[in-house]
């Protein structure tokens, strides 16, 4: 549905961006706009026209797990550099479906009651329920991402960890959570742009850290770190798709079209009532 | 703001919707639009002029509380009888805005966990953030209104709740929270339409419950109840709104310009950078 109801899809996203066997994060070209013909504003279309096929597989997604035990749900994970767009990720592809049906979690810096917890303490109590699209902004990625490029735990123990966010995702998806990984990847410059941007701009300074500075000079530690997490955790349950994202609009579609394709996956039909419709008219209209 | 820039508004929404002094429910009528000129057309015109108001106001408040300790925060608290539209509101006003910076929290039966503290135990958990616009959906309303009507607990403890109720609303807006507290008000005859319709449609089926017809067979009761909280609970740092709400568009767009009040209240600005901008400017440009 999503690669033929949008028509400047020429290939399917899920297959052209998954981060599967022999992959190499060097290889992909941010600027690239793998299987989609048009541009900008063909982008800008078919975002709006996925928005509402969005809408309604979330709503009967949802109106599913009121009434059908172990209903699926989705969970989106976005890891990414600094500004290459996750913000804009969730507010115009996530926001475009009910609020009611998401669960969004942002995961900063962790805590010092975090850190006393097994890494993915924090993460399990923010797992969507049944029925819900969760987003993870940032992730248990985090730990094996600028864990081990800041050497934040011991080697072994950022070794361990692989192993046990493949299980721990292993049983997420045996119970049923479709799970979309995806990695937003901009160029060098082109963050260097963005990050300048928030500089030049007072109405953006808020967004700028200078921390971004520090982790933009360990760049190519974070790409190996990237790479590292696609060879031992993209899993055929749960596999990484790595978006180029220098155009924004790009990233946008795509997201939207992984997303698309894990409900249509799903399937989710409009539950049948569980009482006795007839009899429960007879009993509204005596009121 | 609000009702200069909705030109279709002729009188304040926050003076004409308050319960204060003397207001009496049964003088309300659902049917109407207090101070609103224009019709269905005109409100979904406004609602989207005012959705990007909205939009711009939620993202400079997010922005603020990002740098500036003490940023406030935004309670919408949304209590009504089944189907009047609380659902609506958070798809249609709150959706519009960034889910990034929405704590939406549904308050449901409570848990056995929830029953064995407080009555405000459970809330307390689900009090925003700074910067961020929270919504109750359900409240600790509940428990003086269908906790009195269904006699779920004994009457002084009822009682004890109100004072409880107006201690814990003072303690936030003491310490920064602007609470609107919205009553979505409809008619015994609406809601009998809108719960037929939901037994009509296979699509709206899981939506219905047959203890809805149970709790409406008891209106006198749970009206008596909400006038007793207006009464009893709508303070002047926490005012209560009734809104007629056979009209949705009506409700919606009376509840987008309370919030959009609110936040213009608050001001929220950019704020200044906590960093040296040019100092960074050539850091950046050195990587």
């Amino acid at each position: 549905m999503t690669a033929k109801s949008q028509t400047h899809w020429s290939g399917e996203p899920a297959e052209l961006l998954r981060a599967g066997e022999g992959f190499r994060l060097a290889d992909v070209d941010p600027d690239a706009t793998p299987g989609y013909e048009g541009g900008k504003k063909n982008g800008r279309d078919d975002l709006a026209a996925g928005a509402d096929q969005l809408d309604d597989l979330q709503e009967r997604l949802f109106a599913q797990s009121r009434v059908v035990d172990g209903t699926p749900s989705v969970l989106l994970v976005l890891q990414a550099m600094d500004s290459a767009g996750k913000g804009g990720i969730v507010r115009h592809v996530v926001g475009s479906v009910d609020p009611q049906g998401v669960s969004l979690a942002a995961f900063k810096k962790p805590t010092s009651e975090e850190l006393a917890h097994d890494f993915l303490w924090r993460i399990e109590k923010r797992v969507p329920e049944p029925g819900y699209i969760g987003v993870f902004d940032r992730s248990h990625y985090e730990d094996v991402l600028i864990g081990r490029v800041r050497q934040l735990a011991p080697a072994d123990e950022i070794e361990r960890r692989y192993g046990a966010i493949v299980d721990f995702e292993k049983r997420l998806t045996d119970a049923g959570t479709r799970i979309v990984k995806v990695m937003l990847h901009i160029s060098p410059d082109e963050q260097k742009e963005r990050l300048m941007e928030r500089l030049d701009r007072p109405d953006k300074n808020w967004k700028y850290n200078p921390g971004d500075v520090d982790e933009r000079k360990l760049w190519p530690a974070y790409m190996d770190a990237y790479q590292t997490v696609f060879e031992r955790t993209s899993t055929p349950n749960a596999p990484w798709y790595v978006i180029p994202a220098n155009a924004k609009w790009y990233a946008r579609i795509a997201v939207q079209a992984l997303l698309l394709e894990a409900l249509e996956d799903i399937d989710p039909r409009w539950p049948a009532a569980d009482f006795d419709v007839a009899a429960e008219k007879q009993r509204l209209a005596a009121t």
